[in-house]
């Protein structure tokens, strides 16, 4: 296992795809690998994009990461796919699109299937990105799609989180984009060349505004430089600047690239930062308790209680929280045994 | 407690909403209400309808729900709404549309934000749907929007899941769909008036094709009727129909009405429905065991010994499984005291 983790620090390619496959898993040997690789971590600065369907998320990560690399940094790609292994097609387009990075060694792409990773979904995401950190990745650009509960919990393993949207999507969309607004540390505005684009940035400033009516200040509309660092820290807080794109010629992405570092530096000066960081870490503690535990209980009980419990709930017998709290106490009868192995190595 | 779940079950519609507010907000009064009312369900149909944001999923379950009424069937509706407070003008909207069926009492109606109920939406929306069960009402209709993860556990509660599709969205959000046809026990091709939506239907039907590629059998175009059950139940199992709409005008809205009662037929003359009813009681007593389990753990260590964890984690010099691995054998020291306080009434 060391001497894995040491290939993955010494750009072993498959070495980094098989120990992400083991965490995809949840093999054992993903976890020792990970608790090895945790201490070579905290280096990378995640960048999570997201946004409706059909604004070219997929388009807009590969361009920024050719714009990264032209700036000489390595950069690591997590696409959630939310798709399942019969949607061959569609796949194969955008990771046709992906083809421009391929054989770039200062690049690696991953993709995770969102479907079949029922609850483990997020937390397989973030062990990823510490892999890739580990790894020495200097960017980590994370998409998904769309706005579900899982994705706003990936988008929160994110240091900066990018919401992506696009000219004339329509009404429900607009709703769609609001549960993302909140998340958004840069907004952009994608196929930026329609003729309806400045209106989804009037409608996106206008949200702004909405939002932030508790502050006093201006909004920000698409600029050539994120120079003015000082505007964007108004208040003490980080505005979301709006930039406008267009991925498939590339305009606007060098302004995005320079936005996010821009928003880099704002949470290194500031607490902003380790706040996340501190976040994160209990998210990452309180997850992998629940699991342990529930599944410690579980292997604990007497043979078929659970099933027979699960019975009596189909037949209206029995309401879940109570069989919750019977297997709880079931379980709590035998707590001067062996509660708790100690998994500890 | 008693008598609250005598009035939700006689028509006392404050009573009912009440409850709900409870169950939002993880009271235990919701909880103990839950467990009263746990055994006068199992009666309604419930019914999920998600989909891409801009398929007009709102207003097809609006006219749905009025088909039902026709019917003489009460309806309940969960709405699930990605949006935070302050998308008030978009909500708006979908609320303005749903005011067709206000005043009906014989329809309720809730909307439950998807935000900042981080890892309990699915355990909440699956109460409430048990409380609108034991009220009385016959369907439950659920709308969710996208097809995250939490979407797709929500699609889970449902008996019929109906997946909602409109014309002309694109190729991104073909593999949006992809991820949802495994799920769809019904598809709908909504807007169908457009001049692309037969072009939508074949691709549909392309990829039922391809993941169904195991079986020998035709494929369903919309239908004028589904009496032809015996053909829906081909190979013993369920192929979901592909059922055009236009929701503004209620076209073949009866026909997908039709088409749920179908399933829910299908579902209940076969062994479907009581394997469904089992996942679902398996699912809910583990999601209710984990969080208390957690809970119990984290209120059960001395003080400041997460916070100190925590923080060596921000430093890097703990990984998350080996800080979680400390506090359970942490716990399991103080095992012979009270590792579980049976919760028990």
């Amino acid at each position: 296992m060391k001497s894995s983790i040491g290939a993955i620090q010494a750009g072993d390619r498959r070495a980094l795809a098989r120990a992400i496959s083991l965490i995809e898993d949840s093999r054992p040997e993903g976890r020792a690998l990970l608790a090895d690789a945790y201490r070579a971590t905290g280096r990378a600065h995640i960048i999570g994009v997201t946004g409706a369907p059909g604004t070219g998320k997929s388009s807009l990560v590969n361009v920024l990461a050719q714009a990264y690399r032209r700036n000489g940094q390595t950069v690591g790609i997590i696409a959630i796919d939310p798709s399942s292994p019969f949607s061959g097609g569609a796949l194969l387009g955008d990771r046709l699109r992906m083809n421009d990075l391929a054989g770039d060694p200062g690049v690696f792409i991953r993709s995770m299937a969102s479907r079949g990773s029922l609850g483990g979904l997020a937390r397989a995401t973030a062990d990823v990105i510490q892999l890739l950190d580990a790894a020495g990745f200097k960017r980590v650009l994370v998409e998904t799609v769309g706005a579900g509960q899982s994705e706003v919990e990936i988008a929160g393993a994110a240091h900066t989180t990018i919401v992506v949207e696009a000219p004339g999507m329509g009404d429900e969309v607009q709703a769609f984009k609001a549960g993302l607004l909140e998340i958004a540390d840069v907004l952009v505005v994608n196929k930026a060349d329609r003729e309806d684009a400045d209106r989804t940035v009037l409608a996106l400033q206008a949200m702004q505004a909405l939002a932030d009516s508790g502050l006093a200040m201006g909004h920000y509309g698409p600029q050539d430089s994120p120079r003015d660092e000082a505007g964007a820290q108004q208040d003490g807080g980080w505005l979301p600047p709006i930039v406008k794109t267009v991925a498939v010629t590339g305009a606007g992405v060098e302004t995005l690239r320079s936005w996010i570092e821009a928003h880099a530096a704002y949470l290194r000066s500031t607490g902003a930062y380790a706040e996340r960081e501190l976040v994160r870490a209990e998210h990452a503690v309180r997850h992998i308790l629940s699991e342990r535990l529930t599944a410690t209980l579980l292997a604990g009980l007497p043979a078929g209680l659970l099933e027979s419990f699960i019975e009596e709930i189909v037949q209206r017998k029995l309401d879940p929280y109570s069989a919750a709290d019977r297997l709880l106490s079931a379980n709590g009868r035998n707590a001067h045994r062996s509660t708790f192995p100690g998994e500890g190595e």
